[in-house]
Order: structure tokens, then sequence, then C-alpha cells
């Protein structure tokens, strides 16, 4: 691997502490069951983390249920379950404080309790004397490791306190330290802190205090994972994020590139080796509890993360990819992917048609870029559209479907105030000699086309009923020119099997969308009856 | 600000290079046409970057075409447009290099030029000696420099590079500079490097060279960046980036956070201070381009950037929000949002109808608020449709249109194949006592109903002559429904002195495209006849 070094390091491990349950889930879009909250904890166990921070059972009674269902449902193989909690009230009792009760009751023994390291905060948000903040964090934590917990202190908006006040900020480390927790964690709670800001600021705590120090950074500066791995760099040993970068506004440390980077290219360890491949299918299974798709930009398990457009470099990455791919992506699960553009050159397409299984002749590779030049031109793009692509593909090499042909369409859409809004397509085609009219009523005029197309083809083609239409986009491409403007259309078909995208570009919305669907139905006729 | 450093730095200014044009516009999804390229310079432009690079006239068409526009039709006011290419041709010469000779005929005197800095891809890509692959840089920088350009250097792979091979990479470097090359530009091509081991490798570099230096990341660990800011600490003074991020695989360095974090909280010059809060506005009109959206989570400009979940803090960051935001989010032109509390809502909706001229009573603006919930709920979106949302307003206060009735609307698109495809729509409405009925062709089903609008209501409304329709987008909102999901359209208008935006919400496109484009044209009759 050309990019990695196996930089001397003295830390050999680093514990990797997900709050994705917890902190993840103050994301705006997110909103958890606790079915959700198991399945999550699931995934992250055979991922392999150290620590799952499951909620604040003092403070949420969403939490409290998940951590008494955890308890008899959630048989966790590698990770332990933290519960996240507040040091005691302000001039209260630790024996009589409801939030810390709850930890001691959670039923896990590994707690996370928050403690106020900004003297801004202690005075104006807990209303409270300087003192009386380091003895809340004195007691609670006394009071925690008395009942047998492993208490991790979240020292919150540590860098920001830091440099308005670094003696108050530091008592709190070392009260925390001298009362039984076993890691400070500082934390950039407002993220706003600066990857060159932290090599000082973490010399000066490791001069205060000897216990283990953890890092919890929030991306406000787009620089959260990278002052993880500089923390790391400087010693500290467990590292708070979470999977996929979730978290309120701009997300917590995104764990994966953390994971990725420590494990592959520094010789550090976090999750099991043998895990590491499955960062891609994990993201993505979590993803798909979260409902927020994974961005295809995202490093290491986006789609797009070893996605290579540039026609020059495809030959070459065949050759040695890892002189065009900072890691084997098959090390995370993901893989490398080539797209067509107008950008392509030849060894593009011939590998893109391999793919397929059509072998591209040369003088089909020479009349295909040409084709694909004109057609990018006319606003067409194939990046997506591998359904289209596949057509034109074939076309190269002198196949012409057979499956039917479109005399004419037509699809009105009718609005009578009152009576509602009626949308009707008629298709008219020809299948071998018979010739069959087919009308239908759609939600709208891309609905009633395909209705009609289908009712027009099923009789003769059955096939098509598992044919399902997943997504449909329409792109304005010239948008200057109203609604006179060119317009892209993109539509996902699948069956059981496969997936394939197709494409259609006029000016005419209706006519786009219609060579979409048509190139989309004789797609699913070329899976099931090839020519 | 409590997060804000102002910390001691020999630099007091660095150039911002973006590539979004270039290396940006090879991100999967990204097509840009000369007008959008055009667009886009104007928007970086105005924002006031250093350099915009253009595209690579020797290698693109389509940039060859933007460059030969740009020379008549691009006034840029503060930024200087580079034009990218290559080293000449291996075993070639400068005096007869296609490439280099489209760099000279560009138009424009600052060039910037790729050379391979790593030796494998000198032996395996470009298959040449070493000693060939300096004579390259050497012969191809001074041919330039001769005549009168300004010469940028691009060191591809130059992290990977220095770590295999580093005096190679140090010589390309040095040869550049020998040759009269102003600035070096170490990218990081493959995008792997890590935020720690870039200060090893900055030193030997500033060891061996003294012209200016510039960096160039991309994102593929997640560090582009940190990398970038860790680089300006150490003395590089231009950074090479894209605007959102764009670019190939996981993007290039996001010039936003950079530009925010290196002006706001280093007290070092990028661009001129008072457009720092263009950063949000700019952001989203070139997404707007791009159409890929801006995601919610960007650092700084993202929706939810500066937006807070967790109710107890409302009170508390309204009375000191630096103590609960890393930035004052008004810097960068963006703004606190609360997610839970109706009280930020309310004010914002009182001053956006005083802008309007209008004044929201207590009534109006509780009933406006549940309007407005009930209609985002079904997909609308009124943050860019100022003119849909003046039409609640009014609406709120008791106000009704007067100008037209729509009784009925029908459009249709029939297709016979060979004598071509014809949409038209008729248009049923009521005019005060009359009853218009219209019929026109158009180029698709909402050009058609514009048209057949415009001749029922121009006879009485001759102001309508004047306004046209600028824009015109449509996104599909539940996309895991195909044909049958709700879109949303937003239509851009104008008249002479004015611009709004109406939006309309349905699963029939045709009907979301009519109720937008109707209340366009109310619009513009209330903006000449105020009723």
């Amino acid at each position: 691997m050309g990019s990695s070094t196996r930089k001397a390091n003295h830390l050999h491990k680093v514990d990797i502490y997900d709050t994705t349950l917890r902190d993840g889930s103050q994301q705006e879009g997110i909103s958890l069951t606790v079915d959700d909250k198991l399945r999550v904890a699931r995934q992250l166990d055979s991922l392999g983390v150290q620590f799952i921070e499951g909620g604040w059972p003092g403070a949420n009674p969403k939490d409290a249920a998940f951590f008494a269902r955890a308890r008899s449902e959630l048989r966790l193989h590698t990770a332990k379950l933290v519960a996240f909690g507040s040091t005691r009230r302000a001039n209260g009792q630790v024996t009589s404080d409801p939030n810390l009760h709850a930890l001691i009751t959670s039923g896990v023994s590994d707690v996370c309790i928050v403690a106020k390291a900004w003297d801004y905060h202690v005075i104006h948000a807990l209303r409270t004397s300087l003192e009386e903040a380091l003895a809340m964090v004195r007691e609670s934590v006394a009071f925690l490791v008395e009942h047998g917990c492993n208490v991790f202190l979240d020292a919150e908006h540590f860098f920001d306190g830091f440099k308005d006040n670094p003696t108050f900020a530091l008592s709190v480390l070392e009260v925390a330290a001298s009362s039984g927790a076993s890691t400070l964690v500082l934390c950039d709670t407002n993220g706003g802190t600066l990857p060159t800001e932290i090599p000082s600021i973490l010399a000066k705590v490791k001069d205060q205090v000897a216990v283990d120090l953890g890092v919890h950074f929030h991306n406000d500066s787009g620089c959260a994972v990278a002052n993880s791995l500089i923390a790391v760099d400087l010693g500290a040993s467990q590292v708070q994020g979470c999977l996929n970068g979730y978290g309120e506004r701009t997300g917590n440390a995104n764990l994966i590139p953390i994971i990725a980077a420590l494990s592959l290219k520094q010789g550090i360890t976090t999750i099991p080796t043998e895990n590491i491949e499955l960062l891609t299918s994990t993201a993505r299974h979590i993803a798909e509890i979260t409902n927020l798709p994974v961005p295809p930009q995202t490093p290491y398990v986006g789609a797009s993360a070893f996605t290579h457009k540039a026609g020059l470099h495809v030959s070459a990455i065949a050759r040695r990819s890892d002189a065009y791919e900072h890691i084997d992506p098959s090390l995370v699960g993901n893989h490398t992917r080539f797209v067509v553009s107008e950008m392509a050159g030849r060894q593009t397409l011939i590998i893109k048609a391999a793919e397929l299984g059509l072998e591209l002749t040369d003088d089909a590779t020479t009349s295909l870029l040409q084709r694909l030049k004109d057609l990018e031109h006319q606003g067409y793009h194939f990046e997506v559209a591998d359904g289209s692509l596949e057509l034109l593909m074939r076309q190269a090499l002198g196949w012409q479907q057979s499956y039917f042909a479109v005399e004419s369409y037509r699809v009105a859409t009718d609005d009578y105030r009152g009576s509602g809004l009626l949308t009707e397509a008629t298709v008219k085609i020809r299948i071998g000699q018979d010739r069959v009219i087919a009308t239908a009523e759609g939600n709208g005029p891309v609905h009633a086309l395909d209705q009609a197309l289908r009712k027009a083809l099923q009789p003769t083609y059955p096939m098509l009923a598992s044919m399902g239409l997943d997504d449909f986009k329409v792109r304005v491409l010239d948008t200057s020119r109203g609604t006179d403007a060119v317009v892209r259309v993109l539509i996902d078909f699948s069956d059981i099997d496969a997936q394939w995208t197709t494409t259609g570009v006029s000016t005419n919305i209706i006519e786009a969308s219609f060579s979409a669907l048509t190139e989309g139905f004789v797609l699913a006729l070329l899976r099931t009856n090839p020519t």
C-alpha cells in the first residue's frame, strides 16, 4: 500500500466508543424506537466496538425502556453497554439523586457521566459556583465507583473551557481522576476546535493527569475525524463518535474513517482486524435503520468512495489499484467502480461492457464513444443510467429490440374543479403481428403511461408483473429557459434479482419520461427473454 | 467568541484556489454545461476567491468552449481565471505540444500544470524515465513562463510519492521552482494522507524549496479540511479545493470550512472579510446549479449546522449563543434554528412579513404557523418559495385573490410516430363576469399551460407580457414510491424589477406545476394591480 504508513506509536490499541444511540440520535431527522436501538446495538456489537452508549436512562423514558429490554434481550459478544448520565444536581445529595440512581439500576456497570468543564456554563447554565461544580464531580464519581461502576467522565465543553479558564477545566479532570474515574473524555461540545489547537492543549492535560484520556469531537469545523486521529497520536486511548457521523448540527466524529485510519494505516488495534471488512455493510445496515441513506461521497464506505470517472486512469487502475486508491476497497467491504461519462476512454467502455457480459468490438467501441459524446452533449448522462448504457452498447453491436414497437401514445390530464384531477394515457403498440391499444389512468402522466404500457404488454409478457418502478427523478438541465428547458429523467427499476436505471432527455418531460419508461421495459424483457 | 483563537501565524493571507469547474466536476452526478460553468464562475468571483480553475482546454472540448466564451462574456472582478493542463508529452517538444499550446491560447495568463511526483506513476503510467519526467517539468514550466504565464505546478501524488521516493518527489518541486513556477502545489491525489503525517513532510519540503507552497487534498480519509488547515499553519499560502467539497470519489477539500476557519478563527485573510457572510448563499446557489442539494449536516452552511434540538438549551442559547455555537451563524450567512421551538418560528414569520410590507397579527401568525406546518408535512418547502409564502401570509390576513378563477384545465401530449410530439393545453377561467376559454400549444405540458394562461389573461391584464419564467425545477420527494411519488415543483418568475418563486406539491406533476404557475401569475398581478 503506497500511501499507508506504519508509524511508531506508543499505543497499540484504542477503544472505540459509539454514542449513536445517545448523541447520534440528536440528529435532526433521526427518531429511533426501542426496537431500532436494539438493532443498532447488535450491529455495533457484531462490528466489534468496545463500548456502546445506549442512552440516558435518567432523562429519557425511551432510554430507560431500552436498558430494561437490553438486560433480557441483548446478548452482546464484544461490546459493553454504557449508560449515560450527569453528575448530581447542584446542592443535592448523591444518595438521593434520581439521575445517579438510574445509572446504578440500569443493569450495566460501565457508566459515563457528563460534567461541565467550562466555567461559563457552570455559572450561567448550572447557576452554581465553581467549587460546587467540582464537588458535584467528586461526589458523583466516588458514589458510582463505590457502587461498582467503571466511570468515564465526559468533560463537556472541555476545549472551549480550557481556552477561557484552563485552571478550572483541568481541575474538573483532576477531581474526576482522584475520585476514581477510569477515563477522562475531553469533549469538543460545540465542535469549533481546529486541529492545530489540539497538540498544545493535550500536552497540558497530560502534564496534569495520569489516567486514560478519551476524546469526543463534533464536526462543526469539518475536522472531527482529523481531530480524533491527532488526539490518538498524542496519546488518547478512547475515541467517542458515531457510526456514519450522526449527531446534532453537523454530527459527531464519524467512527468509520477513524477505525479505518487507525487499523489500516497506523497499525493500531481498534475493532477486531477481521471485522474491518464489515465497515461498509454495517454503515449501510445502520443507515437502513435510521432511514438516512449513506451519502455516496462518504469516505471508505460511500458508493462513490472508490469510483473512477476519468477514462485515462481505468486501465492503469486495473493494473495496480494501490497506486490510484488510498486503500484496497475490499479491506472495508467496499469495491472499485468505473462510471462512464464523456471523459470515458475506450478501456472504460470495454470493462463496463464486460461487467454486463458483452464483448465490445473495436468498431463498436468507436461508434459507441461517438454516440455517447453526442448524447451527453444533448444532456444525457449515463453515469447512473446503466440500463440505458447497456442498450446503447447492445445497439453498437448491431442489436435491436424486437419485443414491441411503439406506434403512438397520448396522455392527458384533466382537472374539473370540484370533481378532481384525472390523468389518462393511451399507448398503441405492435407486438409481432399484433396491434395492441391500451388505456389506463394514473396519479400523473408518467404513472398513467407506465400503467398503459403494462396493460398492453403483460398479456404477452406476464413476467413484467414482477418488475417494479423504484424511483423517478427529474432534473431540469438548461434552467435559464424556464418551462421551455431541457429535462432529464432517470427511472430506477427492479425485479426480484436485479436493478437497472434508464434515462431520457427532451424539452418535453412527457417524451423524456416515456423514453426512459420504454427502455426500462425492454431491459426487464431482456433479463427474462434474451434475444 | 469563546472557541475562537487568534493564534500568532506568520501568514496574513492565504489564496483560495477553487477547482470546482475542473476537479469538482469529476464528481459522479455532476455534469455542467458551458452556461453552468459561467454561472459558477460568476458566483465564485462574487464570493471573492483568488483563483478559479476553469477547466482543461487541451483535453476537453467543453472546457475549450468555456475559455472561449469566458474571454468575451466573463467579466471577473476579483478572481483570476486559471487554465489547467499537463506538462509536455514524454519525449515530445514543448513547441509542438498541443496541450501547452491550448494553455497559451486559452486567453488567461495564470496556468496550472500537473506533473507526476510519484516515481511509480512516472514509470508505469507515463512509461518513461525519472530523468525525462524532470525534463518534462523543466521545459514545460520554462516554456509557459517564457510565454508570459504565471505557472502553478500541481505535484500530483506528492504525499504518496514522497513516502516512496522522497528524492524524486522533491526533485520535481526543485526543477519546477528553478524553471520559474510561482507556486508548488502538494497534491494528495488519492486522498489517503493523515493529518499526523503532514508536519514532517512539509518540514522537509520547506528545507528544500523556497517558493510559495500550495496544497490540494482529497477527502478519502475524511481529513481534507483539517489537512489543509494544518498545511496553512505550516506555511502553505495557497489552498486548492472545491466549493461544497465537490470532486471525484469522496470529493476535494471543501473550501467553505477552510475559508471560515482561517478568516473567522485564525485571523488570516482569505476572501474579502465582508464576503464571508456570502458563504451560505453561495454554497446553496452553486448547489442549485449542480442540482445537488447541500446536505443539512454540512459544517457552517448546512440547514442543520446551527440547529438545536434539545429543548432545555433554547433559552440559554438565546441569552448567549457563543457559549453554544462555535461561531455566530450570521457571520457565514446562516442562522440558528430551533427544531422544537414555536417562538423562533413566530419571530421569523413576523420579520419576513415585514420585509414584504405586511403586518402579521397575532392570530394570523398562529394560523399561518399551523398552515405552514401542515404544508411542510405534505412536502412544501417555503425557504426558497418566497412568492408562495407571501400568498399564504396574505391569506392568513384574510386576503383572497380576485383577478381570476380557474374553472378547469386540461393538457394532453400526443405522439404520432413520424409526425412528432404535440402538447396542447386548454384553460377555462373566469375573470369577473367573463368566462374565457383558451387553448395553446407548448414544448411540454407546463409550457403549454403557461401559454394557455397567458392567452386567457393577457387581454385583460396586458402587463403579464413583461413577466418571464426564468427557471423550473422538479424534485421527487418520496422517492421510494416510483412514479407514484410526491413531486415538488419550484418556478422562478421575474418582471422588469422583481423576482419571485412559487411552489406546488402533488403526486401529479401536472397539478403541482399548474398550482405553482397560477400562483406566479397572481403575484405578477399583485405587483402591478394591488388589491
